[in-house]
């Protein structure tokens, strides 16, 4: 895989805030799609409020009032816990320090991207308050379906929206109840049924892992069975999620997923699943094929993440662009063959 | 609301283990059905595997291989942390100390209950090799629908089965991914739909709250929305799971569902849904309507615990017999009338 550039592709600076008064801290982990001869982008915009050091936010919206709600935290007051860029914790509930919206980029050359002025998709429900987040794109039929995690006080679900032109969405509800999120939508029926990988996220027993579940409506979602989980001792051991939505090669349904280790680090490998039962592995990468090692990467917002949300078929037979999220920060962007990727496999789950 | 008997209705001691060389735990948390003059339960039986004190064990059933596979652990190992009678955790990863199956207990009078000698429903796939837990039975149309805590290493999923007469069951897989437990399926079809009640467990951000789900096949759910959750500062500040399936009343959807607290003493409330938008919370019990005061819910495998899952009508007009688990050991009885619950409704959710 090859970086883009020598620098990310779509920085904060990059993109006009929301209203004046708040300043854009990410635009990152991207869904892509190819309209024509465009590549489009539908990058997570996060943005925080204000500017002091002495406090901490947590911005919110509220649907019932249509407004921003802006909780502000001394950092002297010892009922708040600072835990990491993202998260705060006061009186013992977590809560958001940026709020997500998303945002539409255009390219040509699929390197320069020129990002809206305004967001294309705005929280708008109870679920949604605490923002949307992570969109993955997947062509199919005449439109395209994109998976949002809908973060709110009620944990983190998956909702689908569809459109044809990234102006107009439609809205289809909650496809998987919290905490699921990595969502991804396969670009085909297989087995005769709409697909989805999906990634719970168990509390109590169990690992953050790939499932399968499928639908005949795109509404409900049943079918519900376990893919791949993490590899102890690997670079995948703690968690594991869908990156960019399934590929159709003849090989099978080729997936780039994100893979996490003990100490917190997001890198990149790719799954095979078999084409008629895309629940089965037939390959998976031993080691990883992208790891944080360029300085946008290993440094930022939170640091040591390359996580790919979206890829798009390149100029040449078989080339991908891949766009991916680093650091939690900004969107950079990697090519690599399909060929490549499947030479990259090895045997066996 | 009184309870049966000074007593509980049935024990460990009154259900035959599944094999000579298993001790039977706890038999609780029953699903409960009324076929014409008998009331069926169907008991969580949780069984372990040998005396000794030096040692804990850890028992789980191999689908594959068709045969209980049990993990022993010296008291004295520094890999292992005991947590609570009903987990361990070794080498960082937690385990469950017992293995539950189904029986069936038959009663005439709702109080003297006949356990059969063998179980009704056993571990079967890789998502229940850790066991079957908490069944929850609804009466639709010409069969009962059983929704059943699917345990194993890949998390605590939701299964639903259907049977005609508790002999013999159907399977029909998975119908919410983990972590979703105290699911349970309404007695009807509000809204022109099959339609749940799921309890999803986030681990990042939200409480563990009740939600609504449905389906037009029992297979695939969507419709995913939040019905109500935890009450900080109340008897149900914590957590809340549905109990006893929903009960169709004039004023709407009666509910029995479990509240904790704090302290994580398991207490019991009651609810009622709208009618025709069963999402829709129209009153909320302000204080708990039943709490472990009994010896055996105060005292017991787990203490502190009362967990209402089932409940049939009583011989007598608007009279309910209720099921429960005490202490997640033994299983015990209440009798209350529909009035009395719908009384101690308050406004407001």
């Amino acid at each position: 895989m090859r970086r883009l550039a020598d620098r990310p592709l779509i920085t904060p600076a990059d993109v006009p805030p929301s209203a004046p008064d708040r300043r854009v801290v990410g635009a990152f982990n991207p869904g892509a799609a190819r309209i024509g001869d465009e590549i489009v982008l539908l990058l997570r915009v996060a943005e925080t409020v204000g500017h002091a050091d002495d406090v901490v936010v947590s911005p919110a919206w509220d649907p019932e009032r249509g407004a921003l709600v802006v909780d502000e935290y001394s950092r002297d007051d010892p009922d708040l816990e600072t835990i990491d860029a993202r998260l705060l914790r006061y009186r013992g509930r977590l809560r958001l320090t940026s709020l997500s919206h998303l945002r539409v980029a255009r390219s040509r050359d699929g390197v320069s991207f020129a990002v809206d002025e305004r967001p294309a998709l705005w929280p708008k429900t109870a679920l949604e308050s605490w923002g949307l987040e992570d969109p993955r794109i997947t062509p199919l039929d005449d439109r395209f379906l994109v998976t949002v995690k809908a973060v709110s006080a009620w944990g983190v679900a998956t909702e689908l929206f569809s459109t044809r032109d990234f102006v107009r969405f439609e809205r289809h509800g909650v496809i998987v109840p919290p905490e699921n999120l990595d969502v991804v939508l396969f670009p085909g029926r297989p087995a005769g049924r709409f697909a989805a990988l999906t990634r719970p996220v168990p509390r109590a027993l169990g690992d953050p892992a790939v499932w399968f579940a499928d639908s005949g409506d795109l509404s409900a979602w049943g079918g519900h069975r376990p893919v791949f989980g993490p590899r102890p001792g690997a670079w995948d051991a703690v968690r594991v999620g869908a990156g960019c939505p399934p590929l159709a090669t003849d090989a099978g349904w080729l997936l780039l997923y994100h893979g996490v280790d003990e100490t917190d680090r997001y890198r990149a490998g790719a799954a095979l699943l078999a084409r008629d039962e895309p629940w089965r592995v037939l390959a998976r990468s031993a080691r990883a094929l992208l790891a944080p090692e360029a300085p946008w990467e290993r440094e930022g917002f939170y640091g040591g993440v390359v996580f790919p949300t979206g890829w798009v078929r390149g100029a040449r037979e078989g080339e991908l662009l891949v766009y991916y999220g680093a650091a939690d920060e900004v969107t950079a962007g990697l090519q690599v063959g399909v060929g490549e990727l499947l030479a990259a496999l090895e045997d066996g789950a």
